[in-house]
């Protein structure tokens, strides 16, 4: 038990030592980028076509889309809003690593970019042990999946810069208690910036935009 | 690389075999067993709490709750029931596997059960990919994660004998296409038997429950 141990060990040093290049790379070409991460469904891709439309003129965007299946659903709609967008196809891979962001990156023109938004596949556990390299995981949770889940899935919750709250819009239809929902948080990640929104409204987006922006303005600075 | 992927199909060799044992041992006590899979939030105590309700009394039910953090919040609702469960944690691992099942299942008293519920780590990625040795592999889509899903994890709808679409009070406040969701089932698992309900409302559950005692009845006949 104890070499299967250490060769996980190896592969996570290995990984975190090829995202701190990916950060540099980042770094060296003044771009801000995010990690975001959720169950499948939550509305990640939402989230960035949303958060497309409110900085688009603001920031220089890009987007790399994570898919465990060979499709393009995700990436066509952000092309759609000319955004540039790079998919990996994680080959039913359940996560992202810092090897596919690495290989990612030479797709798109840092030079010309100032933010850069990575959507993860839809996951709660595995994505939370890999670093790509980014300056700020963010994860969405999704009213619909219920209160309990900082209790359950505690490590993503964790590893996180921010989180969404998303589809507050539904509060009225399903049993929701943001009490016990945000002490679950709290307890994992004290102090976690956290934005309730709808994507399908609008409702909260601004906060989380201007949020966004001054965080990539301070990294830029 | 082919090193890399031998060692991949040992593993699941293993696992294999093992999941053969744990049949061969359900099947010598009469008990049918389904492995129950989703996203986080889809509905998977919902339904197994909705389940019990409908047929204690006309089947000897046990429980196996997975989960990746060691807290007991789904354990305890169906030991609140009255029907015996055990809790495997998988300790931040993001599916349960054959070894985990067998594990649990010396802490049920098999000769005293007709149907045994396993619920899985909540992911729609991992699980797919380790069978427990159960007769039927159940999977939950929920109405809020949106009509893509067959689309985008393919492999889980690939692998499943029976399908539930949780959360249909929700149709009016979400956008979700239900012909185009059945026309990606049915590409990837055709004439898949498919349960749409209401784990909230009640709404369609007879139809669930009126299946999942028939197969249970055909196993034991």
């Amino acid at each position: 038990m104890s070499q299967k141990i250490t060769i996980v060990e190896q592969i996570l040093n290995a990984n975190d030592q090829l995202a701190l290049e990916n950060r540099r790379r980042l770094d060296e070409n003044s771009v801000f980028a995010i990690n975001v991460m959720a169950s499948p469904g939550a509305g990640k891709t939402s989230l960035i076509l949303r958060t497309i439309e409110a900085l688009v003129g603001r920031l220089r965007l890009g987007v790399v889309e994570g898919d465990t299946a060979p499709v393009t659903i995700d990436a066509d709609k952000v092309s759609a809003q000319g955004v540039p967008a790079v998919q990996i196809n994680t080959g039913g891979n359940c996560h992202l690593d810092a090897v596919m962001f690495q290989a990612a990156l030479p797709q798109l023109d840092l030079s010309r970019l100032d933010l850069l938004i990575v959507e993860n596949v839809g996951n709660l556990i595995c994505p939370a042990s890999f670093q790509l390299g980014t300056h700020c995981n963010v994860l969405i949770a999704s009213v619909p999946e219920g209160d309990d889940k900082p209790y359950k899935y505690p490590n993503i919750y964790r590893g996180v810069e921010a989180l969404i709250i998303n589809k507050i819009d539904l509060l009225p239809y399903v049993p929701f208690d943001m009490d016990y929902f945000r002490r679950g948080v709290e307890m994992l990640n004290p102090g976690l910036s956290t934005f309730p929104l709808s994507c399908r409204t609008g409702e909260g987006l601004d906060a989380w935009t201007d949020w966004l922006e001054a965080q990539a303005g301070r990294r830029e600075a």
